[in-house]
């Protein structure tokens, strides 16, 4: 029996569709049904046309064979901060309502150019700025969030309505989606990849990432998007076996619930017990203020990335960013530059000290997706990684209350993303045992 | 007898047209007919649709007293690499070739929304990120460059065309054309002020900034733009006297000209015998290499940047930047990281040094516009000032060869950038002891 083509990940369906095993059309068809199908649970979407999509696909399926690129028909969403030329972008603010400025982001120019298929936009925390919840349900449970701020991108990939998903990180957008959606996701090391037409909350910080259910299409797009080392990582011949990993708790493990707690430990044993020589990394004593550090620089940009917006229509501006405008938060400009220069002095230390380990493993959030859809959750171990610009990869795996998933984290230094995503790949072989599952079949074995 | 309202700085436009001495439709129509009578020496525009800038005008005009903005009426001219939503943005690239996205930057919305009048595009080089001439000439004289990236608007305001133009700078892009034309300019701190809708060449350096033909209306943009230093600037109510000023040669000072060495030694015997405390400056050692460490920044940054453009149309990029997306600089990914973290140990360096004095006084550019439209001069003197974020204005005042004009700068630490301000208006008014005129008189003067 032939698989739904909704259930390939993105490499198997390039691979099948550049076999001739399966149209764009029929594919994008497929994967709209499911979509119809689980759409009323999950509502991952701001803006879908499903015509829109099959004229893509079609036009896609017209085009001869040597002019097709390398992601030919492979579906991908995007995160509703980022420019798409023929779909609304609206940031989930009211003063963006229907905008559409008919101009693609470098990162969709990229995917629409090698022939991927700009599926529709996914939900956003306003300006994907603040952790106010959207109408996205996570995809494993309709009363639980699904994370935010790239809140659509992370459910619509876990529900097996699209491979691949574009969203951004500025504390913990991309990793805390994934985890509580158990789902891969990698947010690269900064500036290593176009930000172009991607709306700005922090300069300092923001980073595009991709969600994804494998490593294989994390790596796929990784590659695509021009990442590289400047070491072609070596081949992991022996799976973890010898591998050096650093498991560090952070200076913020107190706010590690039991899901967390349990999957560190529960990870560190399989990883041991595979071969992988393990070391438990506490950071210096200098790096304790760094999340203090991270809001400082959050929010003193927040200042100036919205202050256009709060000129334009402050009533339409949520109150947490109407307060980074007018310097609610009280931080100097002396303090802003203190946090951007301590912040920067920290970045080659870090780099230094898990150079000395192919992986640093990190919990990806405090535990599983909290209950409700009113807060996104917590961002309290990602600011750390996302100001110290390494790439990170979140790995599902774990379980914790209602047998949610949670996921915990793989960092390296700086512009070692490929090496990094070479690791998570083995260690993904451990911590995930079989394929990632449909959410509403997992969810019947949990009640079950 | 009236003045002429082209001829008008934009405080005294906005004053003349808020004392109901002056319709803003006659004022652009001032400006309409001097672009007319100038536009084919100087050839400052991209973009100009004088119907659409007087229906602008009359519509700024029918609006009630009380709803009209602070900058009611006043002409702002838009380099081509920023978004203006009812106008084309080029970028001076056959990829984006009549490209309206239809979305305004976020300078651009804030100028809108306080009743500026958006006039039109000014010329950039290609994505402002080389040094190949646009067909804007010099204000001051034909056969010269008006210098790069932000040829048109540094030409436009040199030539009272409009008294406002946005910019920007990654290398020498505000400063150069500001010596180059003799005009004002400041680039204020690095991610002072939104830079939403500006094309990237380097997130890392990156500036808005804007010209003027006064330190008043830099001011006016500063203050509106929502740049603030921590201490309110005191007032220099003894003019320069008393005042620390230090001139700094710089590590590049083999690249100055007769020009630059003449202005650099007049400058300081007017400073010095007006009263001001004069220091020689030398940098330490370790910022010998920021000359190199901003060309490793600044090339590895476009490798990022301009990937997109290379996969939708290499052949329509230019060959520079297509350099740096191949990598030919061969800079690696190590390389890049330590130039950014010896760069960012460096600014804090460089704010304690120049916190000792009121103002840094440094070199704008080598020389005065070089000969030939082909190429937009040397950023040499500006990189160093560009890569550690600190803000820096540009004053005119002094003449090389042919009595082109030439300047100098002052620069001060990080988020000074108000008090920098008023250091230089009262330098100016040492070095500018006329207001500044019309090129066309001014080099008659200088032929006969």
């Amino acid at each position: 029996m032939r698989t739904e083509p909704y259930r390939l990940t993105a490499t198997e369906a390039i691979k099948t569709i550049r076999a001739g095993d399966l149209t764009v059309e029929d594919y994008a068809r497929s994967l709209l049904d499911r979509i119809k199908e689980r759409d009323d649970a999950v509502r991952a979407w701001i803006f879908l046309d499903g015509n829109q999509v099959l004229e893509q696909a079609r036009a896609l399926d017209r085009l001869p064979k040597e002019e097709r690129g390398s992601l030919h028909g492979v579906a991908v969403a995007i995160k509703d901060v980022i420019y798409t030329k023929d779909m609304p972008t609206q940031h989930n603010s009211a003063i963006y309502k229907d905008s559409m400025p008919e101009i693609d982001a470098g990162s969709v120019a990229m995917l629409r150019q090698a022939g991927a298929l700009i599926f529709g936009k996914t939900t956003t925390t306003e300006f994907a700025a603040n952790v106010i919840g959207t109408k996205t349900a996570n995809a494993h449970h309709e009363g639980r969030t699904p994370g935010g701020s790239s809140s659509g991108s992370g459910a619509a990939v876990a529900d097996f309505q699209v491979p691949l998903a574009l969203g951004t990180q500025t504390g913990g957008s991309m990793i805390r989606p994934a985890s509580f959606n158990g789902i891969y996701a990698i947010k690269p090391t900064w500036n290593s990849v176009s930000r172009e037409g991607q709306k700005i909350y922090s300069l300092n910080l923001d980073t595009l990432g991709w969600y994804a259910r494998s490593i294989e299409d994390l790596t796929l797009l990784s590659t695509f998007f021009g990442l590289k080392d400047d070491e072609i990582p070596r081949p992991l011949s022996n799976g973890v076996r010898g591998l050096k990993l650093a498991f560090c708790k952070t200076m913020v493990w107190n706010h590690a619930g039991s899901g967390t707690r349990s999957a560190f430990s529960t990870a560190r044993s399989l990883l041991s017990s595979s071969g992988a020589h393990i070391t438990d990394l506490s950071l210096p004593p200098e790096f304790q203020s760094l999340p203090q550090l991270h809001t400082i620089m959050l929010f003193s940009d927040g200042r100036v990335s919205f202050l256009p917006e709060y000129r334009l229509a402050k009533s339409s501006l949520a109150a947490d960013l109407v307060e980074h405008v007018e310097e609610f938060h009280g931080y100097t400009r002396k303090q802003y530059l203190s946090a951007c220069d301590t912040i920067a002095a920290l970045r080659p230390k870090f780099d230094a000290i898990a150079e000395e380990f192919d992986a640093v493993v990190v919990p990806s959030v405090p535990d599983v997706a909290p209950e409700g859809l009113e807060r996104t959750g917590s961002a309290v171990f990602q600011g750390i990684w996302t100001a110290l610009h390494v790439p990170i990869v979140n790995i599902p795996g774990f379980t914790g209350e209602e047998n949610m998933p949670i996921g915990l984290s793989l960092v390296a230094p700086r512009y070692r993303d490929l090496h990094l995503l070479s690791v998570a790949e083995e260690v993904a072989k451990i911590w995930v045992r079989e394929p990632l599952e449909l959410p509403e079949e997992r969810r019947k074995k949990a009640i079950a």
